[in-house]
């Protein structure tokens, strides 16, 4: 399966945030969609960077008492890993096991058109070797009577 | 595999803190040890609670005026979803997909002896899974050439 495809099928829209934003409606927004991260997008949907609760909290550790002033710009991670809507789902889980990260942008240039988590990618791998089981296990039947 | 096995293969000690400690304290030590969540213990490694990053961020949100002066006790989640070293890891694991988390503390009755991780568990399981696929070929190889 193509992430594409499963986009479609998801029909998810993403949550997102605006680099302006403070760290208040970063916290307001995870908490309200109970996420763990956000894409962070400028002009015409364009990626431009990713913003994670584990960045507000690594933040407050490092100066809790200028928090409260942080806009997103200053804590979001701009070096993102994204991948493209024709990539497989089998290489988009693989990538996200090798930078450890549970959500995935995907886009098309510049542009946000979804987020795929480790969890829709996990599920659907599963789903797939379920099916190559089952085969095998039919398989195993089908020889043993023949 | 059992749970109690799979930890002491793995001899994690597990992260803690102490329900009278800061918020400051706990961003502090999950960022230390890049961990989204730690139990709470009391006296004798009793269990008390569990506090994640993610209990920050909504406590943050809620109100952020306030949030320095919070303590552990304060946001911790005391109804913690726990197992036990005889558990075994496929157990452990629908657990922790059933209720949504990602660690599992094990405990031996009040007492934390471990932290199970749901990568833990799922690496554990698709190595289970990897075996049967394999058992399965050659199954299926042998019944072909019998």
């Amino acid at each position: 399966m193509r992430v594409g495809d499963f986009l479609r099928t998801s029909r998810q829209k993403p949550v997102i945030c605006a680099p302006e934003d403070t760290v208040e409606t970063v916290a307001a927004r995870l908490t309200a969609h109970d996420i763990g991260a956000m894409p962070v997008c400028g002009a015409g949907d364009a990626l431009v960077g990713v913003i994670s609760g584990r960045d507000l909290v690594r933040a407050f550790a490092k100066d809790s008492a200028r928090f409260r002033e942080r806009r997103v710009r200053d804590l979001m991670t701009r070096q993102v890993i994204t991948c493209e809507p024709a990539e497989s789902m089998a290489a988009a889980e693989k990538l996200m096991n090798e930078h450890h990260i549970r959500h995935l942008p995907v886009v098309e240039g510049a542009k946000l058109v979804g987020v795929l988590s480790i969890r829709d990618a996990v599920a659907a791998r599963l789903s797939e070797s379920r099916d190559e089981v089952n085969f095998l296990r039919d398989a195993v039947i089908a020889a043993r009577h023949a």
